[in-house]
């Protein structure tokens, strides 16, 4: 069971990494990151591959989170404090009453992370999105239908800000993801390693449905608006979802999600057969 | 063309509907609601069954926006500010600059929407969708597979309130929808009009890969967590979205993308095979 530390004094110099929460989110973290809620910190202790550095919980809260206290190791700080407090630490109200601070794992490039993944994986490749809610639903996406990796571009968000982590349902914190770099070229990338291309988009050439699944597939996901980089749509198998006359509009996430849905079906359908 | 009228003092009687935007979004507007971002209103001034009451526009917007501007009719008034002036009225930054206060067509009943649909329809029904983006999720997916309508609980948000419609990229401005009375029983109403209820659940009894497309289905959507409640599961059709072990977790309007994309298909394969 972990040590409980009560804190009084929003100045004490022991939850400093807690203070102004959101002017941090704004400037990002060297190496930390901060996860919310009961459900997100359930998946922070138990799943994922980044170390818990301590608790932060109001004494409100903390009579009925014995249950997940237990799961905190001895060596991790549990700080209990007021809402009174915890408000004035954090900058503003925290609806959920208990936050974690985590150190990130150390991200491997893309190259790296899809050297690690089996045989037969499913990756998403997120390119210029620069929305939490997306990003977060992304991940959330990935993991509910078992895709092995999100690889995202320079220009996408952070999957360890706070606020996608929360949308994900923790999922950022435990579906391996890697940085494309600047100069890669990351459809070469995606074939030297055996992954099949498919770029979504509303112009896409062939709808989802007509898509078989390669063994290894990489669904290529782009900003609402724009899309995806003309580059990558010449290169790649362009998809696309079949929509309603006069309203061919899809959100980026749900997007990942019938594209997942479609391809883990797929799967499914191509390993019955083999049996 | 419409009038164009120059705001100097935040306090003119003329814009009083944009004052405090976000303070009226909480408690609700009689009759009235206000749309933001070029997209939407373009949808709101050329296809929306409702009535446009007047623009609050940017002068810094005001010069790209002639197409938009060409849209509004002549009696709707243009009001033009500062961009400083426009926030003192809303209280707020608004970062896409463009506002517009409609006034909201008559909300037809549950019953009455239903009696007015084709042969062939999929509604969407909600039950305790409190969260405004999971609203404007729905109605977005709604809008882009087709369906002919939303029906919406009392325990549901306004599709009207201005991030339900933002994030429906304005599809809550067109998707017809109605309000389920509070003693109305949904899945006998829905019988009653020859629509075969789907009930959505992670613990759903049949896979949704394997729903045929009847004439008429309605998709019933309940609560993350909780999920519908137990009277409407027994009733139903439970349907399961197959997902990965150890995450089985989708967010409620990805849910209804996918359940849409499904049945959507699954009704072009029908009427293929009716050729």
């Amino acid at each position: 069971m972990a040590e409980i530390i009560d804190i009084d004094d929003p100045g004490d110099a022991r939850i400093a990494a807690y203070r102004d929460v959101r002017e941090r989110d704004l400037v990002g973290r060297q190496g930390h990151f901060v996860a919310e809620g009961e459900v997100v910190l359930r998946v922070l202790l138990t799943r994922a591959v980044h170390r818990t550095c301590s608790l932060l919980v109001t004494a409100k809260r903390f009579d009925n989170l014995g249950h997940l206290l237990a799961l905190v190791p001895a060596a991790v700080p549990v700080y209990r404090a007021s809402s009174a407090v915890m408000d004035a630490i954090v900058g503003f109200h925290i609806h959920r009453g208990i936050l974690a601070l985590g150190e990130r794992a150390p991200m491997p490039g893309a190259a790296e992370l899809l050297d690690q993944l089996p045989e037969e994986a499913l990756v998403v490749v997120g390119l210029g999105i620069a929305n939490h809610d997306n990003v977060g639903g992304i991940f959330r996406n990935a993991a509910a239908f078992g895709a092995a990796g999100v690889l995202l571009d320079g220009a996408s968000c952070d999957p360890l800000y706070r606020k996608a982590i929360r949308v994900s349902v923790g999922a950022s914190l435990i579906v391996p993801s890697a940085r494309i770099g600047a100069s890669e070229d990351v459809v070469a990338l995606l074939e030297r390693h055996g992954f099949l291309p498919f770029a979504l988009s509303p112009s896409g050439a062939t709808p989802l449905a007509q898509l078989a699944r390669p063994a290894r597939a990489a669904i290529l996901l782009g900003t609402e608006g724009p899309g995806l980089p003309a580059g990558v749509m010449a290169r790649a198998r362009t998809v696309t979802i079949p929509m309603a006359q006069g309203f061919d509009s899809l959100n980026v996430a749900t997007t990942s999600g019938i594209a997942l849905y479609h391809l883990s079906q797929a799967a499914t359908r191509i390993r019955r057969a083999g049996d």
